[in-house]
């Protein structure tokens, strides 16, 4: 999160509270779990005696419960208790969840925790907040839903009650039109009315299929994606989707993500698994023979699916996946060769992201450390102080104004990561350009430097598209399912007005086709308007209509997604005038 | 097999007794297992007394005592016992492999077994064999190796002795000398030297990893079948590689292949598999959402990898794989549209393969039921007659003169196979199409006829290019890595005779790359003879050599990869001339 969101967290996060202290004075039986702040505004999740039933019908009175004690100016205060003590207090209180996470921080090593007061209410809680409720000077409560304690599903089933906050009435009203605007600008919807993409029952939950029209654009995006990148040397490689399990051991995959592996296993084959990620495949590729210094940079990418056991409750259309299409690759190189390799990563991002149209939008953040818990890191100290100076440098240089993220830096080194704002203002993370002197350590890795001594090379992870289908939830909402021309599943319809012309209709199909326009004929038998609104719905950059005047003249009417109509058009210059646009990546 | 190789099975079985009858007479505790003839020869594998170890430099008396029977004219008489007394008889032959072979007869129903007997040898056995040793007028044992019994590695580790043999000495003395050649263009080894893919102990057997190279000549196959397949209206989808393990049940290949089947699970996910195959997959798309007359046929492709838990023991570089990478498709059509769609599908095979350079050399298998077996087959009767008396009109209509092959009918419908040879002029089979009434049922697909009523489709299966790996290994073999052109990881080496012409080298090489011809440039510091010879062994189309002379004239100078040069080369139309060649995929 961006450091200038700040308030708004502590904002959302004294909402939560009051929430909660809402829900007790409603409820007094309920039973508190977790409030945080989230992107965009927070949560609280409940337990509530088995006979009250919370709908949204209730989220009202909450409100306005919620809105009383805003007015009061209530202050917030902190105040420390030792960890035996605040067990003991919360099972006073009669407050199972908490006193379970106050447990939980014994058990890691708490010797004292603090909590927070405002009003009649207090519970665990790390802050921060606002000094006085009467910050919040909007709040609304959006909806219920389930969750399971923990996350995890063989826990006891919660209620979640959403909703958000901000610093003015005029923000929270922006804020509910982008929601509204967000709701129809759905993916899912968009996928459906696109036939995009599907899900099937019989295959299981995460594991999109994706249609041909879905595909068109998966297809498009890798075209592109890979053209820039072999411009800056980065070569193709192609690698299987399973490996014995010790490969993720020596990567420290299967340690750090227990839950997310998929095991695979046989009456031949044991112990194997799912690639969690492509890096290890890819080392194995580079250690596959000896390496000189003069190879490097050795350049690999590489656009393929990994996969990730994501919790079932978390599974949300494209967004949150099993089988996830990664845009991944990899520069094997010196140390001395390190910056230009992030400076060339650096610069594909930019002309990948210029070209749809999100690069203005981005922020960039220099993920480092988290100074406090320098434990849980690998690798030696002095490289990574190197390559955060070095990334430093790097953001100054191509004034990416970089701001520097603690706690984000990657297991194994620090890291650039890129920003988007999704149509909800969310941030979304897709490229990430990450420097790696610990793995190479672990694959092995090695080349023969000048003088025909081995010496370890560097691994620069870098991710540009990041997940097609994250960015392809980003494009969908981001353009309302009317994506730029290039990448569009059918570029043009040709609509005949009658029978009488679908002679005509179908020389133009076979005309565009071999000018490698994707095109379809829609001469079913229903109104020429009805096929129009088809063909909007379809959101198709150009609906080509032909009468018997077209036919005469040898030309073609269109009608553009923005609405405007061009009647007469010359069909060879048409087509070239199209051509072009999607030679140039036009956003139309 | 094609019915006019049934005498050389005859003769290389026969071989094979003759093999084991040679071994006992020299070796008389041995105990025999099988001894089938294949396709280049045949084998015998046999259990030696701990205290003998078969090595090549035994083969030679072991052969000397076959061609010593042979002479004999020993005449091969076949004779019947009851199953009961033929166990019996093994038993006190002290022959426990045989044995069991006649117990597993038992367990399966026969009530009496044949024998074949030649001079004093007698073995159970079904034949055929030839009426007289003389009939085999050429033998020679060729190799030895281990194989478990039953090909499963739980059991005991067998030798099997190679061998193979002809109606004619010279047909034996030109298969041997092909078989020199073969060793020379072993995929695996060109592969290494091309260095165009690898394995990796730490990832697994039988998970090829493609290097860049490898990748680049995978992608242009990809490009050019997807490229043809379109024009015919065949559209791109993308699947997962795993599903619930009910998908394949409901397919039927988890009851067919349960050894084969790779099964995921994860604390999250339980009884999912890898997939075996495309088709459930595919039909899950059709199936997500109402399709209607109008639409069919819907054709759909796509190029993906399957995973199939092949025998350790039988993994053999990329001929047979783990992770297998299909071209795999499917017609979703009415039952009056079959018979189109298979001829749309075979127009396919024969314009890929004739780019190829493959197409004379294929013949066509009409594989049909084992009318002896018809049990073993799903689908109704008059709808498998139907399909073959199709197949068969399509045959005649394409002049494909397809063989009629009984028992090797898909269990779902009969199918075209086509088989194409490799360099030991055995057969390949690569493209497949077949019918199929049977699987739309079971994944329950329909489609709304004219009349408002719910339809079956069929689904007709159609692999083109087949697996990739497979390809890779006939091409490789083929043309002795030599690749055409259009697929050539490198078509152009860009060698300076020295130093001073490195920045004109350099230009050439962009000028190249902008011109999208695949282009390395080698000015290491070792003689140009030797940089020559590095481009030969790689196999690389167009050596560019550059001098002082080049450089004063702003022209090239090109070794060609049959030796041929030509000096003096404008570069603009030689650049032409190489980009029409790539273009029209002409094999130089």
């Amino acid at each position: 999160m961006n450091k200038s969101d700040d308030n708004l967290k502590r904002i959302r996060h004294s909402s939560a509270h009051i929430l909660a202290q809402a829900v007790m004075s409603l409820y007094p039986d309920v039973k508190l779990a977790i409030g945080p702040a989230i992107d965009d505004g927070f949560y609280y999740d409940f337990e509530f005696p088995e006979e009250v039933k919370i709908s949204r019908n209730d989220l009202s009175a909450i409100e306005k419960e919620m809105k009383k004690i805003i007015s009061q100016k209530q202050i917030f205060s902190k105040s420390y208790k030792s960890i035996d003590d605040a067990i003991k207090f919360l099972d006073q209180k009669n407050q199972p969840y908490s006193k379970e996470l106050a447990e939980d921080l014994k058990k890691s090593g708490h010797k004292k925790v603090s909590f927070y007061k405002n009003g009649d209410f207090i519970n665990l809680c790390s802050g921060p907040h606002v000094k006085s409720s009467d910050e919040i000077k909007a709040v609304k409560l959006l909806s219920v839903a389930g969750a399971y304690w923990k996350g995890d599903e063989r826990n006891q089933m919660l209620v979640r009650i959403y909703g958000t906050a901000f610093p003015s009435e005029r923000a929270l009203k922006e804020h509910l039109e982008n929601l509204k605007k967000a709701k129809q600008n759905d993916h899912r919807k968009i996928g459906r009315q696109l036939d995009l993409f599907c899900f099937s029952d019989l295959v299981g939950p995460g594991l999109p299929l994706y249609t041909p029209k879905g595909s068109v654009i998966i297809e498009e995006l890798q075209k592109h994606i890979e053209k820039v990148c072999r411009k800056y040397g980065f070569e193709k490689v192609m690698t299987p989707h399973i490996a014995k399990i010790g490969l993720y051991e020596l990567s420290g995959h299967a340690e750090k993500f227990p839950e997310e592996i998929l095991h695979v296993n046989s009456e031949r084959y044991k112990d194997w698994a799912m690639k969690p990620v492509q890096c290890p495949h890819q080392a194995q590729i580079y250690a596959s023979r000896p390496r000189s210094y003069r190879e490097l940079p050795i350049r690999y990418m590489e656009s393929n699916k990994q996969y990730r056991g994501e919790k079932p409750g978390e599974l949300r259309g494209l967004q949150r996946v099993v089988a996830i299409t990664v845009e991944d690759g990899h520069s094997f190189c010196r140390v001395d060769q390190v910056k230009e390799e992030v400076k060339i990563m650096v610069k594909i991002i930019k002309e990948f992201f210029e070209s749809l149209g999100l690069w203005e939008s981005k922020w960039v953040s220099l993920s480092v450390r988290d100074p406090n818990n320098l434990d849980k890191y690998i690798g030696k100290q002095d490289e990574w102080e190197l390559c955060e100076k070095l990334l430093q440098e790097i953001s100054d240089e191509m004034k990416l104004d970089a701001q520097v993220c603690e706690g984000e830096a990657a297991v194994y080194g620090p890291k650039l990561d890129f920003m988007f704002k999704d149509s909800l203002g969310r941030d979304v993370q897709i490229p990430t350009v990450q420097v790696d002197f610990a793995s190479p350590r672990r694959f092995k890795l090695s080349y023969i430097d000048e003088e025909g001594k081995e010496q370890l090379p560097v691994m620069v992870h870098r991710a540009i598209l990041g997940s097609y289908e994250r960015l392809l939830v980003v494009l969908l909402e981001h353009f309302g399912g009317a994506l730029p021309l290039w990448m569009a599943p059918v570029q043009a319809a040709i609509l005949p007005i009658s029978e009488k012309q679908n002679g005509y209709a179908r020389k133009l199909l076979n005309k565009f086709k071999e000018n490698e326009i994707r095109v379809e004929l829609n001469n079913k038998s229903i109104p020429l308007s009805a096929r129009i609104r088809e063909a909007q719905l379809q959101k198709i950059p150009y609906i080509v209509i032909v009468g018997d005047h077209e036919v005469k003249d040898k030309s073609i009417s269109v009608r553009m997604r923005d609405g405007k109509q061009r009647a007469n058009q010359e069909i060879d210059k048409f087509i070239k005038e199209v051509q072009d646009k999607i030679a140039r990546k036009e956003i139309i």
